[in-house]
């Protein structure tokens, strides 16, 4: 498969499993770097996404913990929140993913992450998360 | 001690020592992930702070550099600036912790941190920090 | 739940979960910071891993992105290769999520992760890991 | 030469290397951290870009990667955008710089520095950056 | 052009570029992750190091910043010091460009490249690397 | 004051704040960047450490934390868990400043970070730490 389909079904898949942040982000970049704009839609929906050995929700899931252990990535969170939804993610799974992530990257990047999660879910009226238990 | 007693006694520590930076955050927590507020609260106020081995103005001092040197965790710096104030270090002191930092997580972090600090002061009213020297 | 109790369980659950890895990460800690030692454990196995809105199998899967993105966390990394494989995990899902991680986090610390699982993965007599496809 | 004279020379090679956005920094610190602004200045432009072992376009297109790769560094990225610019890197060159860090820090850290060089190049009237070729 | 076109030309041209360091660590991936072996050539030295809109001397430079502000990047770093080495860069240009990093992401991190630099120059008889001055 | 003489006030006060560990780097430094040794030495013990707004053991307690948050800077640590001692930090209060980091950074570098530690209370025949309490 040549970088041009792989750009071309890595698009498609990218809008149907994410949304308007992901649009958003595409089309700002669109008058400064469509090189990067093709490489990230590329290499991430149109080649490994689509690869058969993890299946989408469990690639959602894993996301958001590398963009959680990253930090200051939370344009890509916002995308991914949306992702996770998407693929079937409850939002109850993704502030338990983030709740997780406080062991090993710590309260700060385990609070930013759920801010942007909250941010996500109130754009999709998913507010306020059932809470589970409050312990 | 259980966790129910952990968090109560965090949650009355942490309002004695940090201020309306920190209540703000478990606000915007509290309809996305209670249980992270929960856990953010009775881990560090909660546990670790009230431990002898190390004073309040110790902790605070030494949360400062954490934050620093790990980065993009502005809402924290903002509420242990606030909690390293009441804990009775000075705006001097805060300062000069900060410009330390520069040396080990680079002039990025340092500035960054310090601009923080300076919101905080500002609201409470402590700019200008006395300069101590120019040099 | 009182703490010691959470440490209990949480210790029980790590032995089972993980293995010799963790175990040589705590006896290295016996003598300079038990304190840490069950803190790491009654907050991760202890608490939030025996939580029901996630399963066993995401946590680890989640774990894993967590600690890659982070970077520089190779000791966990070979805690949770090893906890990821005991919960079910193939080396080949293992390997396709630190492949995925590249896109997110960058080649550095994929490969590092990779060569992390691959130390596991030999000491467990699971290499070679089956190719799936050469891209 | 004196650490004031380092001061004085990197002020003069700041104000003729970067512009306003350098300024402001060094205006927004100037009520709290005056000691920060002067090392920073003394440090960067008083001492090492000074040095002739590097041409100063040299050392911008350095400084890019670096801030890239570090992370959470935007208003700095500012800074030296208008540097790498001012040094004669084209818009292009910069755009290019910045694609090539995706493989190394990933899609967050290079979109993220793309979008801060963007608000540079719209301030500068430099957009759109003419695309080379679409992959 | 497709992906294993790609790939071929890649391997070339990081077989001319770097040397034994990068061929140490794609052997080492053979057998857990040839996919990421596979992406890291094609996307790095196949498709972004071929394009016209940098030399390659100007890569090689950006990357030693990338890595170094990443941090935690050792094997890369090897990988490409040995490419700047071999793209015209001199050990005191390398050096220089390591000790510029210091201002952004501090002193760890600087002295961590550079002992990595260290460890290729002395591989291929390059040390000592001529002082330019002490200070 | 100049440089120089900056440095050389430095390296007498680095000399006797902490010892064989920072001799070390300054000479695996000395044949391949003596300027970055130089500035090191200069600008952290020979600048900021001198400077009356915070005591010594302030400073080296915050360095901890700054470097525990950064990560990736064993070399470092090992420098200034020997500082902290000499400037009258007990091994205890060590080991509780690392274990307070768990909660900002996580249990990974918190326990790298310990782990460093613990190897330098080794060589100076600190071991065991007396355990404050189990939890």
């Amino acid at each position: 498969m040549d970088s041009d389909e792989q750009y071309e079904r890595g698009l498609a898949a990218l809008q149907q499993a994410a949304n308007g942040a992901a649009q958003r982000l595409l089309d700002a970049l669109a008058d400064v770097s469509p090189e990067l704009s093709y490489r990230s839609v590329a290499w991430s929906y149109g080649d490994l996404y689509v690869r058969p050995q993890l299946a989408r929700r469990d690639r959602e899931l894993l996301t958001l913990g590398i963009l959680t252990g990253l930090g200051a990535a939370d344009a890509q969170l916002e995308v991914h929140v949306n992702g996770a939804l998407n693929a079937g993610l409850t939002p109850s799974e993704i502030v338990e993913a983030l709740l997780q992530s406080v062991v090993y990257c710590g309260v700060p990047r385990a609070v930013n992450a759920t801010l942007v999660a909250k941010k996500v879910f109130a754009e999709r009226n998913l507010l306020p998360v059932r809470p589970t238990t409050a312990g």
